[in-house]
């Protein structure tokens, strides 16, 4: 450094400048804490979206004119901006999050001592596998296919999926763009991870399974919501997707047939979403593990190939193999492979046995169509017994869920699902967790015996009385 | 906002705030460029941790003062620091990172191409799972646990490990403080994800699993690197580790016995850095996968509980089951339960019947007395077979590996691997990818037969003549 007295005078300013940075953060803060007094006295939410995107609005603009990077700039100031919530939290201590992981653990707890719970919470079918799917797991460890394999999964297996699908949508997808995945959610959570930076927005549409926007968080993302309402048939209000989209918009998630609503997303509604995500650039990560349980029409994303995307899938619900943690997902060979990349470092790869389960699923027709008829038969059923309640709802397309609404909409779900479980041994899971808004739904699962079934709504209707 | 014309000011002071931050932001970048040029002038090379540290002092220094979070600011500085090595680089492209991936993929192409690879590369042994193991899981799947489970993994499972612990070390360890997870690889994951924040730094003896690194990368956290040297027995210097210690260093990272070194570290050692660790407040993460297989002494953090830690094991190495995923770790409760919730965030939970199988691993003891007896007995030929080339190694004290260097240090371990492969069909593991300063070293697998092994090294022999 001695040698170079240019380069230790700069380095100097780049100090100085450092710390007038933080300096002027350390003022900002400061600011946001006597904003936080003023909310505090007129009783304002903390976090405020509008003037969230006028921030952001403003630094797009400054970076415009200068070499700074925006999508760098964006990053620092979400963070500034995140700072600022929790130093506001902190002040106004707000109610905390509904504590449904407590009920669900009180229904196990309950379950262990002996008390009958009937489970109206738990998305998981009550279907064996397909004895193909077993037969091929119990051959391929036999013959000792227990080793790492691909990050990306088999070739037989991607292959196959590929096959599928391309007959079933007229497609030419090859198996390199096919991951096999440790279940669904994994896919989703890679998906995410391969499409979204710090810093970066990804729209949801809510009522939506929570994961995704943890998914979003956790790769340091924020996730922007977009409700739909009952009265609306959750249908999604296009022009109000399209305010929502801004230069660090870098994902929207799909889920039809929708957790926990049941829509299906009509194809006009489909192909308006991916002509924005074209038009902005924007990758739709379309969550399809429900896709079988449709009642009437559906769309897959593959139909609509014009727009980035990831079609992500699932053994789980479709052939009853939950525990064997199997899911696949198609997208452009770029994002594979990130995907493949990051599957590789956080798990090398899928168990190889498992993999070969997949190959005998695939195969298992039948099986599938016997269970996608039990749960059309236990929705038509449901949809009989919660007309007689003091509910409303929107019959579903398709899916595992009914997601009424109170017709007493002060009542909170959390509590009537705490009340529930306690007097009437009946578990259900509080909309709440799909969105603060939907405080005055709950969502009841198809997995259970229709007997199960009738006896719990007979239950829930004597605890809505 | 129109009825509150304070918080309507405040906000437009916030506003200015920002757009100062964000202009100072740019400054700091311009001059970082001319660094930049001055560094290219003079041959220095991009990253100066002196120059790194003096910052994160500064900051410190200035969060003290102040009701600013060292910690927040921190991670915000790192950020600007990590932007600016991106933009020094983007000026001074220096050699990409060696194509290793590129070799692997080019011994898989001429292995399908039906060329006789010998494969020294992949730590994957060779060993068939127990026949226990397999049962089991074959017992499970036929008796249905085919479902979700605890994201922890089953009790069962966990209080057998437990068990074997506490039996081993003298410990009270309850099933609480386990947690079972889809491999030792997602075990380290999830114990980075809980214990590191975007921000924080993470010491990592080099050479190192690039996993590590990676891993750290992922959660937006500093890799911070302390080198152990052959000539030093790949001792780590505990001052060294001392220096590199700050306020944002969250923890540190052991592998004893070592991949790629096959370093077990003395218990002196190991209670010195626990030491450290204690005094400093940090979690020392100790990834013991391959600690059955040691040929001496050999220490566990379990022997050393006075810190925080998170103790990494695997059913891979250990009883042949690397395709099954599944590991598990020992650590507080707290940290086991943040484990738990991302595991079950990414996947649910691991597979029912593969956690069954480890029931039926952990009662394999003649399997494994068998297992470190073949890795024991190829580690002595292959201590033999090394003395007649021209490198130099440390006779690995356990694990799997040999990490050799060539006695003609100018030797380049990337291109060599290169022409190994296409001359001599033998597949090995450049060091470059354990530490860039390990270019002259190379990684041999003991996860071959000994006649394969005899050939391979022979081959290595003729290509170092």
């Amino acid at each position: 450094m001695r040698s170079n007295s240019r380069l230790s005078s700069l380095r100097k300013e780049i100090e100085r400048t450092t710390h007038e940075i933080f300096s002027l953060i350390d003022k900002r803060l400061s600011l946001v804490r006597k904003v936080s007094e003023e909310k505090e006295r007129e009783g304002i939410s903390v976090i405020n979206r509008d003037v969230e995107r006028h921030l952001q609005n403003n630094v797009i603009e400054m970076c415009s004119g200068r070499n700074l990077d925006a999508r760098f700039a964006l990053r620092i100031l979400n963070q500034l901006i995140q700072e600022s919530v929790q130093v506001q939290l902190e002040r106004n201590p707000v109610n905390s999050p509904p504590s449904v992981a407590e009920i669900f653990s009180k229904a196990r707890r309950m379950n262990n001592a002996g008390k009958h719970i009937l489970h109206l919470e738990v998305g998981e079918p009550d279907f064996a596998p397909p004895n193909q799917a077993r037969r091929k797991l119990m051959k391929a460890l036999s013959r000792g296919d227990v080793g790492y394999t691909e990050s990306q999964g088999i070739l037989l297996l991607r292959r196959k999926i590929a096959d599928v699908f391309n007959q079933r949508y007229s497609r030419q997808i090859s198996a390199d763009e096919v991951i096999v995945t440790a279940g669904g959610r994994l896919a989703l959570f890679l998906a995410v991870s391969s499409v979204v930076q710090a810093g970066d927005e990804v729209i949801i549409l809510e009522p939506s399974y929570p994961a995704y926007s943890r998914f979003v968080t956790e790769v340091g993302g924020r996730p922007v919501s977009l409700s739909t309402e009952l009265e609306d048939f959750w249908e999604p209000e296009i022009s109000e997707l399209e305010q929502q989209i801004n230069p660090t918009t870098k994902a929207i998630i799909l889920n039809s047939p929708s957790n926990p609503t049941g829509k299906v997303l009509d194809e006009s509604v489909f192909r308006r979403i991916v002509g924005l995500a074209n038009d902005h650039d924007i990758f739709v990560l379309s969550d399809e593990v429900y896709s079988r349980f449709t009642q009437s029409h559906y769309t897959s994303i593959l139909e609509h190939p014009k727009c980035s995307y990831v079609c992500v899938q699932s053994f789980s619900k479709t052939y009853g193999m939950t525990g064997f943690r199997l899911g696949f997902a198609i997208s452009n060979t770029k994002t594979i492979n990130m995907m493949a990349k990051l599957q590789g470092l956080l798990l090398t790869s899928v168990p190889e046995f498992v993999q070969y389960s997949g190959l005998g699923a695939l195969d298992s027709k039948d099986e599938v169509k016997h269970n996608v008829g039990v749960i059309e038969s236990r929705s038509k059923a449901m949809n009989g017994l919660l007309k007689e309640l003091p509910v409303s709802f929107y019959p579903p397309d398709g899916g595992f869920y009914f997601f009424p609404q109170f017709q007493n909409k002060e009542l909170d779900s959390v509590d009537f699902a705490e009340h529930l479980l306690e007097e009437k041994g009946v578990c259900i899971v509080p909309g709440t967790i799909y969105g603060r808004r939907y405080s005055s739904f709950f969502r009841i699962a198809l997995c259970q015996e229709k007997q199960v079934l009738i006896e719990a709504v007979r239950r829930i209707g004597e605890m809505l009385e």
